[in-house]
This record gives structure tokens, C-alpha cells and sequence, in this order.
């Protein structure tokens, strides 16, 4: 292949024999959306192999790119292979502007066992929703065993992408603030490891009893949520986050969460896209001309709001 | 009527006749969303006379209630009649919660020329969007010339809902940063009237050139947002407000820009309505066996997520 192909089966073949500019191309297409992004997933949907998937979530400065750099020290120390996916929803931005920060992350980017990506939204908001489970498709069907997605900002979108995980990292810092904030956001409800990270400056205990005060006011499941203190600039306590990673996974296993989680997952990606189907073709019945009839009929008084909207869902079920 | 009846009919046949608690019965219904609301809407679209309605939005503490209270005077000592509509989308509660804290629209309570009514979410987000312009449907109806929308919070919604009036008032405060602030939350593109309430205090000019400085760099159309001062406690500069709310309601008459507003409003009603019921389609086929066998392909890998979604979206268009 010399030039560059468009074509999903043809890029994921030259991604499988490593070409990682092919992998680019295949993931930028993902974020795109569209009909490419649907050829990309109707290559990769069968071959998906169980790529087991880590979310990291926290505030803007907690360290979490820190943090993911010093994970994938920890894993390929122990000859794993290791995909990042970065996801920045407020960013139009994407590829080298985030990367591009992470002086830790040169070490790795030579490396053939860690794939580093981020993904923006390119202007269509909650596009994410759908590009991420797509894109984490890809990698697990050319068999990254490892998938790391770690999300930028703290709203609500990003704090679904991360729990949409197998295993959720919270990341918060020491200050009593922090974890109020945390709660705040709803982090407390997704996280199954807490990291107290940047854990050398003051205020780690009192953080740790805040996060242990409100999962004792939370209604928690047999997994205990482990608190766990990192310095990811020095690579301490990294180790045992890797390592209560691994547990959460046999013990997701074991009980059967794990299916019940990915099960949940395939659920709300089903429900995302058929909402986003729905919704273009919602779309393009307001533009018709029946419809700006029936708007000025509704405008006059002449027919009711509801009828009115049954009318035009007739008329979007017509379309295809 | 004895007892208060829940039908539609009744209570607005009631309301007409004054009776101030079937006003508020057909309100609950419209807050409580479902068939019910929906029989309302019905039983008011065709007798809508064109009420017109003004939003108000700006950050906690600025001062909207008092501003709206000051405003009330100004309606009754022209004879003009006011409904105000308080929305709340964070607040669960309804009702006294709000309106207990209204000290100064207790001179208002017991004028039949004033209706002061709040409303909240009970638990369903963005029900408000769908209950707001119901509820200025039935007090339309019911003959109320003038509908104040007061949205309490300064979220999307709030915006929204504010912005969906004919004339849109934004309060902010001397001091620079709210301005900015109010630029930040979208409010500087909804505002057709800005009031620097609590101009009593220091930095008013500063607020007003930033206010100023914001406007020039947005791209405005014919009518330009003029920039009042009010110290509503002392219903100062509250004269001037009333009348700036006239002058913009005749220009929009004049350029046809109210008809086109109407229609943009009907619009987001009718979208808004049919997303809804076309969500409840989707919601009702995700429980379904059959959808339960597509996910479990959808796991397998036997069958695509866009293929599987549009078997589901075939489903549901073939629920009633």
C-alpha cells in the first residue's frame, strides 16, 4: 500500500502488519462519524476479541496525563501492550495540541507496545458518545489487549465516557475541596479505584477521609472502592494502582459484572445511535414543506401542539 | 364546583370564572407532564389571544425577584394585568419554596390582577421545556395580556427558556466580572434588554462599557439592547424598564420579527415534543425479547451496531 487508502479493510490490514499511520487514518475517520465511521465498525465489529478497558476521569490538574504515562511504564514493564485514548470534549482541537503537553508521554511514543490517540469532538457535540466505543472497537480488533481512555474535562460527558469502562479511575488531590468537588460531579458513583494523586503534598489524609465519608453515605456493591496514593511524576504507588486494576478485573470476572457491564455498555451505545438516527430523521421532516403548513396551523390555533407532533412522526417514520 | 374536579374542561371553565385554585390545579397538571397536560394542551391551543410574554434571566442574587416585583407595581399602576411564571429547573419543590422568599411580591398576592405562580421540574430534566410553554398556553387562554417568565438558575435550560420569550430582560450587577460572566453562560446573545440592577453600588460605568465592549463585538441586528440601570429594592429606573419592554414590542410588531420569534418557538415546542415521544418509542423497545437477542449478537459480534440499530428503529416505529 503506498498511498494511503480510505478503505477500512485495507487500512486495518496495513494496521495489522503495524503500520500505525494507517491506525490514525482508521481513527480519524471513527471521529468523524458518518458513513465512513459506520464502514470502519462494520469491519471491526466481529473481530473484537475482549480488549479489556480502564477509564481515568478527575479535574483538569489532578495529573491524570501524569498518571497515564506512568501506567504505561508499569505495563510495559510487565510486557503488555498498552492503548491511550485521550477524549477532550471541549476541544475542536485534536491529535498533537494535547499530546503534545505530555513531556512524560515521549518516553512511550517510539514504543510499539503503547498506541497514544486523542479524540475531539470536530465540532459535533456528543459525537464522543458514539466515536468512543467505535474507536475502543478498533483497537480491540486489532488486538490492543489493553485500552486506556482518559478523559480531559469533568462534565457530564466525559464522566459517562470513563464509566463506560470496565474499570474506573477517579483521580482527585489532596484538599478537602477536591473530593467535594468530586462528589459534586457525580465521580463518586462511577470510580471502583480512588487515586489520591500529587499524594506528597499536604492534605492526604483528611482527603482520604472525605472520599471514605461519602462512599459510607453511598450505597456500594461487594467491590469496596480501594483509596490508593500516587506521585505519578515519581512513578510512587504506581504499581499498586496497576496491580488494584488487575483485581477489579478478576473480580468483575469472577461475579459476572464484567458481562453485565459490557452488556450495559452495548446498550447505551444501541440507545446513542438509534437516538442519533431518529433525530436526523426528526430533523429532516422540519424542513419539509408539510411541516411549515402544519407549524402555521399550529400557530393559528388551528390544531393541537401533540397532534401536531404525531403528525410530523408519521411523517418522519416515512422517511428513510 | 364543589369539589375540584381534574378534568380539563371544568378547571378552565372555573378559571375563567376567576377561581384562582383551578388555576393552579390546571397548572400542576401541566408541570406534572403526561396525558393529563396533554388533554390541557388541547383543550387550550385554539383559544390562545396572543399574550405577551417577557423572560427574565440573570445569576443568583441579582436581583430578578425584586426586579419582577418592582415590575408588578409599575403593570398595576397602568391598569395592565401580569402573570409571572417563576421556573426552577433545580429545585424538586414547587410552589411556597420560592415564593416564601419573595418578601416584596407580598403586596401582590392578593391582587386579582397579578398571578404569581413557580414551577420546578418534579425529577423529570427538561420536563420545563415541554411544561413552560404549555403553562403560558393556558394563561394565554385564560386571557393574561402579560406573561413574565423568570427562570431562577443560569444553566442551559434557564437560558433557553428565557431566550423563548418575546422581549428577553438580562440582569447582572455592577462589577466587572459578572458581565463576563453573563458572556460566558450565552446570555449576551439572548438579551434584548440588559439591566444593571443594584445600581446603587459601585462599578456601574465599568459594567456597562464591558457590557458595551461585548455588544460591539457580537453581531447584533436592527434593534440595539439598550443598557438600563435599576435599583428595584427602590423601584428605581423600574418606569424606564416597563417602557423599554413597550418600545421592543413595537418594534418587533413593526418588522414582523414577533411573528418570526412565534414561529421559532413553535418550533422548538413541536421538536422538543416529537424527540420525546420518539425517546419513549426507543425507551419501550429496549425492554422488548427481541431487542435483548440483538444485543446479545451485538456482543457476540454477529451483528453490526448500525445494522442492529436500525432493526431496533424499525421496531419502534412500529410501536403505537
Amino acid at each position: 500500500m503506498n498511498r494511503l487508502s480510505r478503505d477500512p479493510v485495507a487500512l486495518l490490514e496495513a494496521a495489522r502488519e503495524g503500520q500505525r499511520i494507517a491506525l490514525a487514518r482508521l481513527m480519524s475517520l471513527v471521529e468523524r462519524g458518518g458513513d465512513e465511521a459506520r464502514l470502519v465498525g462494520a469491519q471491526t465489529y466481529s473481530q473484537v476479541g475482549g480488549a479489556y478497558t480502564v477509564g481515568m476521569t478527575g479535574a483538569p490538574g489532578s495529573g491524570k496525563s501524569s498518571l497515564t504515562a506512568a501506567l504505561a511504564s508499569v505495563v510495559r514493564s510487565e510486557d503488555e501492550r498498552l492503548a491511550i485514548l485521550a477524549i477532550d470534549p471541549s476541544s475542536p482541537f485534536t491529535g498533537g495540541a494535547i499530546l503534545g503537553d505530555r513531556v512524560r508521554m515521549q518516553e512511550h511514543v517510539t514504543d510499539d507496545g503503547i498506541y497514544i490517540r486523542s479524540m475531539a469532538t470536530r465540532g459535533h457535540l456528543g459525537g464522543l458518545s458514539l466515536a468512543t466505543p467505535q474507536a475502543i472497537r478498533v483497537l480491540d480488533a486489532l488486538g490492543w489487549p489493553w485500552v486506556l481512555v482518559e478523559t480531559v474535562g469533568v462534565g457530564q460527558v466525559e464522566v459517562d465516557i470513563a464509566a463506560a469502562a470496565d474499570t474506573t479511575i477517579v483521580v482527585v488531590n489532596p484538599g478537602w475541596g477536591d473530593a467535594v468537588q468530586a462528589n459534586k460531579a457525580g465521580l463518586m458513583e462511577v470510580a471502583d479505584i480512588f487515586v489520591i494523586n500529587k499524594a506528597d503534598r499536604k492534605g492526604v489524609d483528611e482527603t482520604r477521609r472525605d472520599i471514605q465519608q461519602m462512599l459510607e453515605l453511598s450505597s456500594l456493591g461487594d467491590w469496596e472502592p480501594p483509596i490508593l496514593m500516587t506521585v505519578a511524576t515519581d512513578q510512587i504507588g504506581v504499581d499498586e494502582l496497576w496491580e488494584k486494576v488487575g483485581e477489579h478485573r478478576e473480580y468483575l470476572e469472577k461475579c459476572g459484572e464484567l458481562e453485565a457491564r459490557r452488556t450495559r455498555r452495548v446498550d447505551a451505545e444501541l440507545t446513542e445511535i438509534v437516538n442519533r438516527s431518529l433525530e436526523k430523521k426528526v430533523i429532516a421532516t422540519m424542513d419539509r414543506p408539510e411541516t411549515a403548513e402544519l407549524k402555521e396551523k399550529l400557530m393559528r390555533g388551528e390544531i393541537d401542539p401533540y397532534a401536531a407532533a404525531a403528525q410530523l412522526i408519521d411523517m418522519a417514520e416515512g422517511l428513510n
